[in-house]
């Protein structure tokens, strides 16, 4: 029956349920819903039926109900499930979605969650709240099948059959020594295609794809995708297996890298959705916005100090935009090159000489096109040949320094170790800007007495 | 031993193994490796040892491969082969995999490909080239496990352990009835928990979550992430299963979308990464900014519809750039806000109302903000307090007009299923350049009196 029934039919019926107080109903439909779909229901549920629909959830569905939650809605859920059941539903919860709940919490506000849990769940949270974020450290699980060599093809699928439920993903088991050092891993398939009185160490892959536990969550999304793993292990520095981080936090970081790459490309601020407040999301724009204006200032400074060149030559004005413009532009565009790249690619001394010789011979292209393009517009606008020659060959420096500067300034801020999408779009622009005035300006003064 | 050699050991230990014909040897070593670096040993291989590799490669390790390298590398070692290998490489590959390959080959290229393929094969992949691109049907690969609702537990895994070889994930069975329809799912560590004689009926969930074939693979990255699926059933019109996508296949989306965004949203140009030609690269970005001049002339033009007003106040041109620069930049805010909320959320009448209302809170309060402190600033710098009161005003209306821009364009573009993303970064910036002058020159030459 419920296959076929819609969210808004599953939530009505849900309700009914609640209210004639019918818990087998209830925990037929919920059996077959996914995490998703329950904390969907959750937040279409009425406020006054939350609670009780709460108390009838068991503690797993509890568990998987929270980890589908906002930060905010999270606490909520938690205060108001009795000191007893929510000390289980974290110990139920998977420790990095755990320990992601507990992310910026006060030290004293942490102690007291912790407090209603098992001790030796509470210590595994602790440990991976020691790594610094965005590490494999905090990304990884401990809720993975661990096996020894010497084990046969039929103990491990009986050590399997017993964890099936509490492992995370079943797909690869790992093989640790006496010092829980990894020394192989043996796929799920593996298993079922050997024979049941073969060795562990005969069918076991020993080069292990394996992260350090302090790895960066890019690279750790970086292998995983090469690979196309759906888990991969995390070790120590002595390969005494930490860990597994699995593929569906992967794709959360990788959406999540991609956003704050634009995010910062674009100035647009930490963390604005479509939910975020009007204050909030001014209040996060506006620093960036007001360092631009003071760096917009500089621009002006700079025109005033050509006021002379100005007077005299109104014209000059006309193409001020159209110069600053395409020389923001075509440095957001290497940025983004750039930026992009570095996502996907290592940057060694030799790519960094490629890249820039090829972002110099794009400069030069691109330059000499639009050059000699707004050379003849020029004149043909206004009449002056000398006035087309001062724009044309401004536009054409302004494009190969602009261009050079959207790859330059990533790439420098890169090898010092400073995230290259703070040199964000408007930055760039803005510097730009700058640049291009002071050539276009420079150059039109020089000319000055063939303008008149 | 091969644990602990790095890539270069590897690739001279493989080059050595090759001049002695050690087969076995190589075997060996190849056995332990993932694809991933099969190919990267491969591109590091003298192209002198190339061909001798391929030869001694297993079919399904050249289809492994050639799966892991670009384009035109994959022709270039599949035309090293003889045909009939070929062939068997071909039938080897998954068919997601082939149909990307085939994809934008001419026709005869891609008949004389096929060829050499078994036909129930290649008419499989024919299947898949069918589907618009970018949709669940280009997605899906046919290599996975189907069963019957009349199964035991037992059939089931007997047939699994068939196919564990063949299938390209073997973490869910999705069972069908007689006409292929799907009726249920059954994931891997279900079959490992139930008894042995039940029916798979009695453990399957019916309500299956599954795409369309002709579903968008953006809808389809979203329901695996959202379900942290490891695969999701595809399914034509008629509920009858026609294939799977994996989640290794929607990271690859993932990233691909998320690079189109930033793409399109800085007019960078399509898929230019670090290996790009300088040629190619400029051609690339060249269209975009020869568009932009054409725009960045009419703000030129709007100017020179200001000329009076200019050579009496030349102090206005000081701040132009700081004005169409912030403009420019609070659009490219919100319309990064606006394409990245997209990518997660689907967007009805009430939230694009509360979005836009959202909006203009966040262009209200920027605006009050910077245009206080503009007025401030340039009333300490030139002495003029009403030209102080003229750059404030203007900056505070460009500001409100900038940032709806940002929001209302996209959204429109979107509306009418246009990818609100081509309303780029500097397609924004350059529109808000003429509001911005438009409006920054009206109001001068209003006040014009009181500016003398």
């Amino acid at each position: 029956m419920i296959q076929n029934m819609t969210e808004n039919q599953i939530t009505l019926y849900i309700i009914k349920a609640l209210k004639e107080n019918k818990q087998k109903e209830l925990d037929a439909i919920l059996d077959e819903l996914q995490p998703y779909d329950i904390a969907q229901i959750y937040a279409d549920l009425p406020e006054k039926h939350r609670t009780r629909f709460l108390l009838n959830l068991k503690i797993d569905l509890l568990a998987d109900l929270i980890q589908e939650l906002d930060r905010d809605e999270q606490f909520k859920v938690l205060n108001k499930l009795g000191l007893e059941r929510k000390g289980q539903v974290l110990d139920e919860m998977d420790n990095d979605d755990l320990a992601s709940l507990l992310d910026e919490l006060s030290p004293e506000k942490m102690a007291s969650l912790l407090s209603g849990m098992k001790i030796e769940e509470s210590k595994i949270v602790q440990n991976i709240m020691n790594y610094p974020p965005e590490t494999a450290g905090r990304l990884m699980t401990n809720r993975f099948v661990w096996i020894r060599d010497y084990y046969s093809v039929r103990d491990a699928v009986d050590k399997l059959k017993t964890f099936a439920e509490f492992a995370e993903t079943i797909n690869y088991l790992y093989v640790v020594d006496n010092h829980r050092k990894l020394v192989g891993v043996v796929s799920y398939r593996d298993l079922l295609i050997a024979d049941a009185n073969e060795r562990i160490s005969n069918i076991m892959y020993e080069r292990v794809i394996a992260v350090s536990d302090t790895m960066d969550q890019e690279e750790v999304a970086r292998m995983i995708e090469r690979y196309d793993f759906l888990a991969i292990p995390v070790v120590n520095e002595n390969n005494v297996l930490m860990g597994i981080v699995t593929v569906d936090d992967i794709i959360d970081v990788v959406i999540k890298e991609a956003n704050e790459d634009i995010e910062k490309l674009s100035a647009s601020g930490k963390a604005i959705d479509f939910d975020t407040k009007a204050f909030v999301a001014a209040y996060r724009r506006l620093p960036w916005l007001v360092l631009l204006l003071f760096i917009g200032l500089i621009s002006g400074s700079i025109i005033s100090g050509y006021e002379n060149t100005l007077q005299q030559v109104v014209a000059l004005t006309y193409f001020m935009p159209m110069i600053s413009g395409m020389t923001g532009n075509t440095g957001t565009q290497s940025l983004a090159v750039v930026v992009r790249g570095l996502a996907v690619n290592d940057l060694d001394k030799k790519s960094i000489f490629n890249l820039i010789m090829r972002e110099s011979g794009v400069g030069i292209i691109i330059g000499v096109t639009c050059g000699i393009l707004i050379s003849i517009i020029a004149y043909v606008w206004l009449g002056n040949p000398m006035l087309g020659v001062v724009v044309g060959s401004s536009l054409l420096l302004t494009l190969i320094i602009g261009t050079l500067a959207g790859t330059i300034i990533p790439i420098f801020l890169y090898r010092i170790n400073i995230d290259p999408a703070v040199a964000s779009g408007p930055l760039i622009t803005t510097l730009n800007d700058i640049f291009s005035l002071i050539i276009y300006f420079g150059i039109a003064t020089a000319f000055m007495h063939y303008l008149m």
